[in-house]
């Protein structure tokens, strides 16, 4: 089979793009900058949903649904909002559409032109923060703890697959609470839940930490994120958890009453992670044959590829070994398919596997069977190794989990190797360049050296890390004193 | 507590609505025709969303996610789709806002217009049939079979919660075949997907059959439906699923080859049902009390209400034994929940429950324990009874089990009594005013006579039941010849 991927070395961006349509995660589409999410890239966003899912119901959170639609004086409500999202939407202006009298298909009915335009959400505070005036009245309403999985639209002028697109699909968390202690306590909670998700589940470690000013949510008083490191040392903002302070109860008037019958604005926070996911998996792990998927996350976990022999006594035995493997595997939860398409060459489903990701492949044949052993390749390191056909599903299980603990692992290592300290304006360029990845190093506090820094560089400050050591510092940029340092890097 | 449902004899319709809002279904939003899906109504659809895409994944289907948006050219490509769909559509023109010159807060920016509009997909067939001329060039690439959860906009004068809103949640599956006949196999068999998901899943009796031409989907050569009936008399159609024949294939283009190496177009089904099935449980299955939830669907299926006793020792007693249950329970797979806030008396208590449909409760005091029974409750027909606490446990997952099956039953013994055959234009007219139902009746095949019926009734032709005795007859309007009774109803 023929390489059909660019190699990272030659041009990472376009290895990426080649990978996600060829490995069939995604297509482009009719509509610019919206993409076509395909089945095997669906099956990821879909497990790591009810992954999700789980961990914020467990976490007391239940799901509902808004409309798709904002009216658009809502956007106005909030002063920092508004500057944040108003000047990148799509706006619905009419209801209807009629035959052109001049033949030319359907057009726009002028008679059909709404009183107050409608924007399709770019983030739901607004419509969400609205209903909420009406759900809450006392402290006994609150915290209300809602999720809502939708989709959303950012007009975007450059797009990736999954990492920018105009239409995405997410999940919003939209909480309210009495007091701001509570309310900071749930965002901290959430980045938490965000960052045990990537770490257990898409063995993908992250940076926990804080935003900048120049970098918060728009109409937040502090947006917490989770950074994780891509393989061409770039940055890539994973999720973000938002204390929203008492700027939406201000903006739509939502107070309650306490205890003591005195009335207050309520706390709110949001949260969010979105199919952007799917290419921080592809980024993170795979290599110049294919994705490399973590076996928790794989819709596939293990593949079975009988070898089929000339011989039919020996074929018989190779069709009965496969499919009590099959069947056992089942038994135990994996995830496997039997691939026995006698169409198909042995070598080109290896490259077929390969290409999209599946963890474990395991090969049998009339040899391998009188010799009571299997053929094991691990898609993460690409070793291939003789198993004994005693205890073989335990042995897969295991591997599975060693897997998913050393993609980890690898990640990790490869993210401390590439997050350096710097002190000096020098250095601090040479790194980005020469070995890209995370720079930690003091900065003056002020959003001016900030954006100086993006203008020279193209490197923003990531976070500050939360449990920062303090230390006292000179900013890399200007030379005045700072009391920690900050992670610096160019990111997606 | 105060009764706080109209009932259903004085308003049908008022009961409806109460019921949705108070049970914490849904809400109105500020957007028109929009509604807000609630926790509650929400976690039904869960329910049915997560044992529907069960059923489709067990008949082959994947997942996948086509965009949000559809350029309006392509709506104009197939003749009767754009007739059906085009008219009641939410239009995109602009994709930016900007600051109001004057002040007055955000306005649409009249330099972002865009070139071709694009519109709000009211249903996917023309978008991912754009897309499959991409995906199939061969019989190798058939049967694709694809499945997708989305929103869709259709602009709706008069909505109705669930039943009829602007926006809408849904699924719709859009597969391509290489034959005329495996298409139709495929259309009929996620039609009889969806009948035994309602009839086990729902405990919603349905009637199969195939729409008249009249009442076809847009681009359709034959529309399979299912018809329930509601406590009102009247029919709810609650899901389709549709023969499109080579109809979009010619329009988009999808042509491949056979193993003949001969070009034909592709032959396709689509099919879908929505969150208008949480609309069809309320109206088939509640009461003047509240929701009645079939047991399969309850998001809580049984609630355990702890009787508190003034004397420590009793109320520890009772503390343990309902604690004790909830675990039982629990372990079990019930959907359970131990409600032993002490500040909400345990009237209120069983009068929410009531409300939001809980198929069992349970009730424990000390003297019931004294007595070795709990009290229990059951929601379909609101019968107490005291029971053994020994193996209580094996008695609720039973009687779940029993109210499901009895919920069935109940709907379908109504349904029979109010299916009803009638022969002349007066006893037509006389049923459906004073025995509303399913009025089983010859008509002479014509859209004529079915609109003219129409006009004079507002009854429709709901179908043509499968299987279908064939019967020599006359038309109930017309009194001319007919082969077989077809199903009419007032409809929602």
């Amino acid at each position: 089979m023929a390489k059909i991927l660019t190699n990272r070395a030659d041009d990472y961006s376009q290895w990426y793009n080649d990978l996600v349509l060829k490995s069939g995660l995604a297509d482009y589409s009719a509509v610019k900058g919206c993409m076509v999410i395909k089945p095997h890239g669906y099956a990821l966003w879909e497990h790591m949903r009810d992954e999700l899912d789980k961990r914020f119901k467990e976490t007391g959170h239940q799901n509902a649904y808004f409309p798709l639609f904002i009216p658009k004086s809502f956007l106005s409500k909030e002063a920092a909002h508004v500057e944040g999202f108003a000047k990148e939407c799509a706006v619905v202006t009419h209801y209807r559409l009629k035959n052109d009298p001049n033949g030319g298909g359907v057009i726009v009915d002028p008679e059909a032109k709404l009183e107050e335009e409608l924007i399709v959400r770019p983030t739901s505070e607004t419509i969400i923060w609205n209903t909420y005036k009406d759900w809450i009245q006392s402290y006994r309403d609150l915290p209300l703890l809602i999720n809502q999985w939708a989709n959303v639209v950012r007009w975007e002028m450059r797009t990736r697959l999954f990492l920018r697109t105009t239409e995405f699909l997410w999940q919003e968390g939209h909480t309210a609470h009495a007091t701001r202690e509570e309310a900071i306590a749930e965002t901290k909670q959430m980045l938490e839940v965000y960052a045990t998700f990537a770490e257990e589940f898409m063995a993908l470690p992250v940076i926990r930490g804080v935003k900048t000013a120049n970098e918060r949510f728009a109409g937040a008083e502090d947006t917490y994120c989770i950074e994780a490191l891509m393989q061409d040392g770039k940055a890539l903002q994973a999720g973000t958890s938002h204390f929203l302070g008492q700027n939406f109860a201000k903006a739509f008037d939502v107070k309650f009453q306490d205890k003591s019958n005195n009335y207050d604005y309520v706390w709110a926070t949001s949260w969010g992670v979105s199919t952007r996911l799917v290419g921080a998996i592809v980024m993170a792990h795979s290599d110049d044959d294919g994705l490399i998927l973590p076996p928790k996350l794989a819709p596939l976990q293990v593949v079975i590829v009988p070898m089929f022999a000339k011989d039919p006594e020996a074929q018989a035995k190779v069709t009965q070994v496969t499919q009590e493997l099959f069947r056992t595997l089942k038994k135990l939860n994996v995830r496997v398919k039997l691939d026995d398409d006698e169409n198909t060459r042995p070598g080109w489903k290896f490259a077929e596997y390969e290409l999209k990701g599946v963890p474990v492949r395991v090969a049998l044949g009339a040899r391998d069977i009188a010799n009571n052993v299997a053929e094991i390749a691990r898609r993460d390191t690409k070793e291939k190794s003789s198993v004994s056909l005693d205890n073989l599903a335990e042995y897969i299980v295991q591997l599975l989990d060693d897997i998913q603990k050393n993609m980890f692992q690898r990640a990790l290592n490869f993210r401390t190797e590439h997050t350096i300290k710097v002190d000096t304006w020098d250095e601090f360029v040479k790194i980005l360049d020469e070995k890209p990845g995370f720079v930690s190093a003091h900065w003056d506090g002020t959003s001016e050296t900030e954006e100086k820094i993006k203008e020279l560089t193209k490197a923003t400050i990531r976070c500050i890390p939360l449990n920062n050591e303090l230390e006292d510092g000179a900013c890399v940029l200007t030379g005045k004193p700072s009391v920690q340092r900050v992670l610096f890097a160019r990111a997606y």
